[in-house]
């Protein structure tokens, strides 16, 4: 089968622990630990989160002067050299000699008129008093929002059209190599109006889509949203909570799912389902092997009837 | 024919310029509009150097937190991904469309018994007074030495052995990618000994002797060290400079030229030729068409008798 992995962002950085590389690597080691099998048997694209790492890198670049901080394209294309580095290496150590794997810088098309872009809601950088956050936005023309009670950047999250690394992915994964691509959902890029000059652009894709636009334009047998929790849930933290073995993807767009978490995972498997008839599978990246084969996890899958718990 | 063209730091960032991403893409840009005429009719690597971008990296982090500083492995991963995304979008801004271009993470292999381990001398990051380099090398266990009147650090400079994404950057090259790869001279990595456990190393490797271990093992029928002067002199600086036309490898190896600066590029070139029997050439990125065939630049051959001006 080709699989794409879509791996969250606690696979790489957990919450509230320090940002340091052995940490970092600790957690890239793990999820290696899942992924190496897969590599083994299948055709294996990988694709991460950035968000911390991004953070991590506009504290420094502020405290170092804040004039000269690179935008997020620039910083995500840092960071899909990092992460990527931090996983090749990892994963490298647990295939057998011989297995190519390949990090791809990956830049991702979206559409100057996408509604994201008058609409900045993904929360990005440092946190700061009102005060401050007022200054920078005056300074920079950033768009600033409350988050809870501190201020913080917000930049446009457009959805992804394409990846411009469609052909040489395909081939490599013809060719038997671990692709891993599309970090933190792709450096986000668009032709100037009226141009064929493509430009990067301040903004964020989100990973989720980004990966189900990827393994519906790489034909992947099948799309597995990796995250911290074993599926879906309906009525989640409600002392009626269950999760959601199988569903249909015109059944699961009928329930609202928080926006900020697993609303854009779902979304992002019912897209890709819809799109190719393939499955899509959200669940715990410690029961990979059990993702793959639909046995654990939240099925998202054309042939399922409705919801099924 | 099948090129391999290095970019010197020059290419990039130019001394004295404030490291802003504009200006760095405008001399990318200028880069490419190079080599965009080499990569429609060429089989093209492209590599490039990064010791500018990543002092400042270095600067950046040590100004937030000292202590959580990436070591020079990472710092090497995230500028791969910066570098290789500028470039990558300047040149296939200038190339048909369909024509694919791959940036590739490139990590290399080194020897744990390379003497330039018991002997750091390539200088990186900030300058700092004797007493805080002190400081810092003994918190941190940092090597370091004077550079001029300042203080910096020193990390170990090694021979590259061999690429790890060998077979991924040949396979693309065959299907007519054109592949950014090797940034800053590639990713050092060895081997825990007696382990295949691949680690990062804090050194810096040699972006042109990293490009002359690619060239000779992708088969490249021509390598270009691409650099701000127009070839190899012999007495530069003095009344009496000429420069080289041609030169046979064996008898540049009998010349001094400055460690710091032509040094690495002339024993490169002459590696890959020697090697190879391949042609090498060190001149003008602005006459590339020059070097590519060898009417232009300092033109490395076994073809040639002694030194020819």
């Amino acid at each position: 089968m080709r699989i794409v992995v879509a791996l969250g962002g606690n696979a790489l950085a957990k919450r509230g622990e320090p940002m340091t590389v052995e940490r970092q690597r600790a957690n890239v080691a793990t999820a290696c630990s899942a992924l190496a099998p897969v590599a083994k048997e299948h055709e294996l694209v990988i694709t991460h989160g950035n968000g911390p790492q991004v953070g991590m890198l506009a504290l420094q670049a502020a405290s170092y002067d804040a004039a000269s901080s690179y935008p997020f394209d620039v910083m995500g294309a840092q960071t899909e050299g990092m992460i990527g580095y931090f996983i090749e290496q990892e994963l490298g150590n647990l295939l057998p000699e011989g297995k190519h794997l390949a990090t791809l810088l990956t830049m991702i098309e979206v559409d100057p008129d996408d509604p994201a872009f008058s609409e900045p809601t993904k929360f990005v950088g440092p946190i700061y008093d009102e005060q401050t956050a007022r200054k920078l936005a005056a300074e920079s023309g950033w768009s600033i929002k409350p988050d809870g009670t501190s201020w913080r950047r917000v930049v446009p999250s457009p959805a992804p059209q394409r990846v411009f690394e469609l052909g040489p992915i395909e081939l490599l994964l013809d060719h038997g190599s671990v692709v891993i691509c599309a970090g933190g959902g792709g450096i986000p890029t668009m032709f100037e109006p009226g141009t064929n000059i493509l430009v990067g652009v301040e903004a964020v894709i989100d990973k989720d889509f980004a990966s189900s636009v990827l393994a519906r334009d790489v034909s992947a047998d099948l799309l597995v949203i990796a995250t911290d929790t074993n599926g879906v849930y309906l009525d989640w933290g409600s002392a009626n909570q269950r999760m959601i073995r199988r569903a249909h993807p015109d059944s699961l767009a009928e329930i609202a799912f928080p926006a900020g978490s697993m609303g854009p995972k779902v979304q992002a498997a019912a897209d890709f389902t819809r799109a190719t008839g393939h499955p899509a599978v959200i669940g715990s990246l410690d029961q990979l092997g059990g993702l793959i084969d639909q046995t654990s996890g939240t099925v998202v899958s054309v042939a399922a009837r409705g919801v099924e718990c």
